[in-house]
C-alpha cells in the first residue's frame, strides 16, 4: 500500500490550545507525527511516498472560496491587527451566520471557527497544502483501483465548508471523495471510525446523495463536539439517508464498536460505492488522553481486516488519536489488517 | 438619585479571559468598581442604598430555566469533572440548537456562551443575583416615578434569553425592563450607549413590541461581539420595527455620536414608553482600552441631559468600560447631566 507523506506538516505548530479551562500545549502537534512514523515502521512500512503538488481547485465543492481566502490571510492579518500568538478565535456568531464575516480578523476568526482549539499560525498553509496533496495521491492510487494512507496532520474531520474546528482547518477526507468523484466516480463512501463526530464531513455532504457518510463516534451529549452526530441527523433534501451517525457510549468496549462497524459496513455494500475514503483516527485507543473508547491494540487489525471484506479500493486519511506510542502501531495495524484481510 | 450598590460583585471574579490571542487577566473585574466608585464621589454622590432581596422570579421571560439552571451549577459541574480553572467555554454550537443542551459541562458551556472571554466561578452567582437585584432597586423607584441607578458589576447586556457572552451572563437592562412590565407598564424603551451592541437584550425582545430597544455602538464589521447589531436589524414578527440599531465607525466623535443619540431619542419619544430603562455603558471614552469612539469627559454630562429631555422615570444599569479612572467620572457625569438637565 502505497503511504503518502511529507515533512511539510511541520509547518502547523500551534502553540497554545484552550482544553477544558486553562491554555495547555496542544494535543494535536508534531510529536504525533513522530509517534505515528515510529509505529509504522515498527510494522515494517517504511516506503513512503511524496504527495503529487497541491493544486487549490481541489479544494472546490468542499470548502468556500470566503473560508480559503481566510485560512490563508488570517494569520498576517492577526499580526497586522498587532495581536498576539497565533489566531485564536474568541467570539463565536450564532447561526444564521449573516452572508458576509466581520473584516475585523478577531471577529472573522470566530465567524469561520466553532472552537477555540484550533489555531492558525504563520505557516500552517503549507501543512495544510501537503495534507490536501497527500489526500489527492490516495486518490490517484484509488483511481487505479489501489488502495493508500495519507499519513498527515493536522487532521480534517471537524473542518466544514466554511468553519474550522477541533484542530481541523481543511476536510481531506472530503477533498479525497470529491476527487474521486470529479474522477469519474459516481457514489463515494466515507467511514469515519475516529472517536469523534466527523461534524465537518457530515456537514459538507449532508444535503447530498453521491457520498455516503458514516461515522462511529462517543455519543454527543459526553463528547466533543458535543452539538452533532446525534442518530437523527440522517441527511437533508436528496441526502437524506445518506448520513449514518452511530453515538456509542463513555467507555465502549470493542465487540460493541464492532458491531456498529458492521452495521455501518452492511450499509455501505448496499450503497454500492465505487470507492471508500476512511477517516482514520486512532483516538478510539484504550489508553486515548482525550477520549473514551476501549479498544486494544489487536482490535485495530482485525477491523481492517473487516473494512477489507468490501473489496472496495480505500483511501485512508489519517485523522487523531493523541499522546501514547500505541497510536502508530494502531494505524499501521488497521493497514495491516486490511492487507491482509 | 438613588444609587443601588452592594459589595457582593466581589463575589465574580474570574482570573483570565481570551483576549486576541492569549489569555490575560480579564478586562472585567472587581477593580472596575474601585475605579467607577471613586469617581462617583468624586462627582458627590456619597448615598448608596443596598438592593432588595434577589427574588428569582425576576428572572421570568428573560432567562430560560435551563440557562439559568446552568449558571447555578456550572461551576461545580466543571470541578466534579476535574477540569482546570473556572469554566471557560470552548466548543461552540452553529444554530439551530438542538432543544437540549449536551451534558458534558464543557459542551454545555459552549451550548450556553458565544465568546471564550465570559467565564463562570465558584461564587458568581452572588455577584450575580446582586446585580440582577440592583436593577430591581432601581425599578422600585421607576415604579414611583423617580429615576435611579445600578452600580454594578459584571455588565448584562451581551447576555440573551439562553446564553453569555462579553462577561455579561444575566441580562440586567432585560430584568429592570421585564420588571417595569410585570408592575403594569405597558411599553418601556431600553436605551443603550455602552459602545458595543447590547446582543442580549436586543435577542430577548427582538419578537415583541411592548419594549423598545435602540443601540449605539461600533459597526459589526469591526467592533465586538461582531454579529449582530447592522442597520437592517430592526426585529421580527410584532417586534418589526421595534429594535433600532446605531452602528458607528471606529474614531467617532461626540457630535456624531450624538446625532446617532438624538435620532434614537426622538424616536423612543414617538414609541410613548411608561418608563427608560439605559444600559449605560461608558467605554465610548477616548481612552477606553478595548473600544474605538472618542467621547470626551465633558461629553458625558451633555448626552445625560439630553437623555433627561424625555422626562421619564430612568432606571440606570451599569454597563462596560475598562481600565481607566475616568470611567467613574464618565458614569457620574451622566447621573448629574441627567439630574440636573
Ligand atoms: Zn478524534
Ligand atoms: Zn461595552
Amino acid at each position: 500500500m502505497k503511504i503518502y507523506y511529507t515533512d511539510d506538516h511541520l509547518a502547523h505548530h500551534p502553540k497554545a490550545e484552550v482544553h477544558r479551562g486553562k491554555m495547555v500545549t496542544p494535543h494535536e502537534g508534531p510529536h504525533r507525527m513522530d509517534l505515528l512514523m515510529a509505529g509504522m515502521k515498527r510494522a515494517g512500512f517504511t516506503d513512503f511516498t511524496e504527495p503529487p503538488a497541491f493544486d487549490i481547485t481541489c479544494l472546490d465543492g468542499v470548502h468556500t472560496p470566503d473560508y480559503i481566502h481566510f485560512v490563508q490571510t488570517a494569520w498576517a492579518r492577526w499580526k497586522d491587527a498587532g495581536y498576539a500568538g497565533d489566531v485564536l478565535p474568541m467570539s463565536f456568531p450564532y447561526n444564521p451566520r449573516r452572508a458576509k464575516p466581520p473584516i475585523e480578523i478577531d471577529g472573522a476568526a470566530g465567524y469561520f471557527c466553532s472552537s477555540a482549539d484550533t489555531m492558525i499560525t504563520e505557516t500552517s498553509w503549507t501543512a495544510l497544502a501537503s495534507t490536501a496533496a497527500c489526500a489527492l495521491g490516495t486518490v490517484e492510487s484509488v483511481a487505479k483501483g489501489e488502495s493508500a494512507f495519507a499519513l498527515i496532520r493536522p487532521p480534517g474531520h471537524h473542518a466544514g465548508a466554511d468553519y474550522m474546528s477541533g484542530y481541523c482547518i481543511l476536510n481531506n477526507a472530503a477533498i479525497a471523495a470529491q476527487a474521486l468523484l470529479n474522477k469519474g466516480m459516481d457514489r463515494v463512501a466515507i467511514l469515519d471510525v475516529d472517536s469523534h463526530h466527523g461534524n465537518g464531513t457530515q456537514d459538507i455532504f449532508y444535503a447530498r446523495d453521491d457520498v455516503l457518510f458514516a461515522s462511529l463516534h462517543g455519543e454527543p451529549d459526553h463528547h466533543f463536539p458535543y452539538f452533532w452526530g446525534h442518530k437523527d441527523e440522517k441527511g437533508a433534501g436528496k441526502g437524506d439517508g445518506y448520513t449514518l451517525n452511530y453515538p456509542l457510549p463513555a467507555g465502549t468496549h470493542y465487540p460493541a464498536w464492532r458491531n456498529a462497524l458492521l452495521d455501518a459496513i452492511a450499509k455501505i455494500r448496499n450503497f454500492k460505492p465505487d470507492a471508500l475514503v476512511v477517516s482514520l483516527g486512532v483516538d478510539t485507543f484504550e489508553r486515548d488522553p482525550i477520549s473514551s473508547f476501549k479498544l486494544k491494540v489487536e482490535d485495530y487489525p482485525a477491523y481492517g481486516a473487516d473494512i477489507a471484506k468490501l473489496g472496495l479500493p480505500t483511501s485512508f486519511i489519517m485523522e487523531g488519536g493523541y499522546g501514547v506510542p500505541e497510536i502508530g502501531d494502531n494505524a499501521a495495524g488497521v493497514l495491516k489488517g486490511f492487507s491482509e484481510g
